[in-house]
């Protein structure tokens, strides 16, 4: 499973920190689509469920603390995210789920394709089916 | 003087809220680079003193506030940014300082080039002299 958490280089001075992301220095893929949720009241809410056949994400917490599960078939691992500075690359064939965020938390995402609905796996067992045709060396 | 801000189109549930943003629908750029600030911790520091040749900016406060003065030799504008699915948009050839941050703020700055030390304007006066040279129709 291709997921794994790895470090900005964050600028910190007495004014502020400040993290710039480009590709190919920072990521491994061009900024399609830029996203980020926030307002998430309760720890009890979890947000994902899906998985996506190519696109690829970069998740950073921005504020405050949440944590994501990835999973496929054969893993699954659980990352806590909450430095602004530490970012979740997530591959492509991989389901996530995101949940106890603190109520001042925001995440932002980095994708490397604009919103295609046909991308999506939104079913688990849709994609245990596809992930299993596709061969099991995900 | 091209700066404008906007409101982005806010998916609202109970599980918390989400904003995507992508060109063309949503920012008049392709997104080169993205970078944020953070943990600015005294309403007294400002930041920014520059301005660009050709890139162009889209601002957004994700958490807390913070104000952003635009201006050019001939008008200024202050803008107070304090909401997740407001954007301000900065073309190019506009001075900006950042100001008044929060201590909770995190600016989000999406941006239509990769960097390039070139594109920058980091003294008034070298801004001042090319915005007449470049006529004053900016």
């Amino acid at each position: 499973m291709h997921s794994h958490l790895f470090n900005f280089d964050a600028k910190k001075s007495e004014i502020g920190s400040l993290v710039a992301i480009q590709s190919p220095e920072s990521i491994p893929f061009d900024i399609q689509r830029v996203y980020y949720i926030y307002g998430v009241d309760s720890k009890k809410y979890r947000r994902g469920f899906h998985a996506h056949r190519d696109l690829e994400q970069v998740l950073i917490c921005v504020k405050g603390s949440l944590k994501v599960l990835v999973k496929t078939p054969k893993e699954e691992i659980i990352y806590s995210l909450s430095s602004p500075d530490k970012g979740l690359f997530i591959g492509k064939m991989i389901w996530r789920e995101m949940f106890e965020f603190s109520k001042d938390a925001v995440l932002l995402v980095l994708a490397s394709k604009k919103y295609d609905e046909g991308d999506y796996y939104r079913e688990y067992s849709d994609f245990e089916n596809a992930f299993f045709s596709k061969g099991n060396n995900l």
